[in-house]
């Protein structure tokens, strides 16, 4: 099948950039020290991919990516890296080991009561989201052990961080809050110190495994940082109406993560995304049929929003993959 | 079964609210005066009750929503009030009157080729997006009727001033946008002046059907409008992590289309959402496992996310639609 033939919009993975990609963090991370996340992509057969490169350790970010990357063999090592009040799903998961987040008593009492038998105390270094405070870490894994729970270490996501311009800036705020985890990690133990994301892949030396997983399809956003990732992925879309000011193609916000802004086209200004349109002014000749790629601002957000990726090389269609770990 | 064992995040809509909003709208514009859009809900379930209030006329966003809008039924007349470049599957669909807005002879051509067999010229009222300029909607009739298309009127969507805040702008600038509409039906001939939204469905007088789909749901973006529809959809969230200066729950950016911005909680401040967390500062005590209402600020692609609608009377669920019309 060739890319003229798909339906639009379509989700493209460029074979060749996504491959790059695997092969560059894996030869930087290789194996454990990278923990792969899945939430990026949502697609076991991309995590097979990441499997191939030698990473048998994975991070998801909801109850329902554990299931499915457990229900496709890739259950070695999965990290719900997220707080949840019902671990009841996660306890059933079979033929996997399964360790939660958690940074409260009641998310502790959670992962006991549904049969979870493994955690990682999950520490807030500077991003306001979930983690406990620093000084808590210690009190919390003893609660965590006192009933029953394995505590196999910490884990601080350096949300704030990871998109920052400037290298030197990302290091020094990163080194910042990795010393909030390690001192937590001198209270709670264990063997893991997990952390970090795309953008601080090679200047997180302080944790000794990465959650990144933007790097294998990339989006604007990351694009405009100083990282060794080539954009992967793109969204085909139709030309479907010309004026002398501007045009408009089939993409639109029910096709794209717009938290992040507006998507890029190449050679052209976007104006504006409607539900099922993009509006841009392209700089040379376009006419109504013609097809355009469009770069999403953020990954995530885009593919979680369509149901199967196509991997393309050239203008062939080589592969065609579910977006299987969408939902809850 | 009760709204307290969803797993969340998850969609719920109050029934009573839906109601009012149907029953409101079908008061103001009875049967054909409104042509429903069925792009904001995506549910055929949601359509039929549309359908119920004396609505049998509906329009669409994608090819998509026609398959699905004709294959349950709600195919009386079926407008896609969006040009396409191949128009193959919309002629394959059968027990259906099936409309297709073209605004170029490349689209007129589409139509033809793939077998539709009714058009409406769809013309530039404002909004920079399809449409043909109004001095250009005569020739493409004409052209139409030479390829054997039935041109049944006129469209024009007036997207630039559905959400303005004044009533009296948004009526004002509604009319320049019509008298552009009714030039261009001056010189297309047909029976059909389709028009409108939620915003103007009251002082649009000038079309002869309103397009209008956020009213049966809205969002915070037209709740602050003078409209007399309620917010009848929610995302319900489970709060996952509290720490002394804001809260977390579990309802982020993959359950939420953020074009508008960040969605709003009853007696919060939302500060921001990630992939799938909504950190906010409550006013009042909340604590890990407190479910929070989260009222998002594009109801269109907020519900695209989402593959189900539970229909809620106080805390029971008395039914759940799915959202059948995703995709395309």
């Amino acid at each position: 099948m060739l890319i003229r033939d798909l339906t639009t919009p379509a989700l493209l993975v460029d074979a060749a950039d996504l491959e790059h990609n695997l092969a560059t963090m894996s030869a930087a991370l290789p194996g454990p020290r990278l923990r792969p996340h899945v939430k990026a992509h949502k697609c076991t057969a991309l995590a097979k991919r990441q499997a191939a490169h030698g990473h048998r350790t994975f991070t998801c970010a909801t109850i329902r990516e554990m299931e499915g990357m457990a229900g496709v063999g890739l259950g070695d090592d999965l990290l719900l890296a997220n707080e949840v009040v019902d671990a009841t799903r996660l306890g059933r998961i079979r033929n996997a080991r399964i360790t939660v987040a958690v940074d409260s008593e009641a998310t502790i009492d959670a992962a006991a009561r549904g049969g979870v038998r493994e955690v990682l105390i999950d520490v807030n270094v500077g991003l306001p989201r979930c983690g406990c405070a620093t000084e808590d870490a210690g009190r919390l894994a003893d609660l965590a052990r006192r009933k029953g729970l394995n505590v196999r270490g910490v884990m601080g996501y350096e949300g704030h961080v990871v998109g920052l311009d400037q290298r030197s800036t990302r290091t020094q705020l990163c080194e910042q809050s990795m010393q909030l985890l390690l001192q937590a990690h001198a209270l709670v133990g264990g063997d893991v110190v997990s952390a970090g994301g795309t953008g601080t892949y090679d200047c997180n030396t302080w944790a000794n495994e990465i959650q990144a997983g933007s790097y294998a399809l990339m989006d604007t956003a990351y694009a405009k940082l100083d990282l060794p990732f080539r954009r992967a992925l793109c969204v085909l879309a139709t030309v479907i109406s010309v004026s002398p000011a501007y045009a408009v193609a089939d993409c639109g916000l029910k096709a794209l993560g717009m938290d992040h802004g507006n998507p890029s086209v190449d050679g052209a200004t976007v104006l504006f995304c409607s539900d099922e349109h993009i509006t841009f002014v392209p700089e040379s000749p376009t006419h109504v049929g013609d097809r355009i790629r469009v770069w999403p601002a953020h990954i995530d957000p885009t593919v979680a929003y369509h149901d199967r990726l196509h991997i393309v090389e050239a203008e062939r269609i080589v592969d065609t993959w579910p977006v299987d770990l969408r939902g809850w």
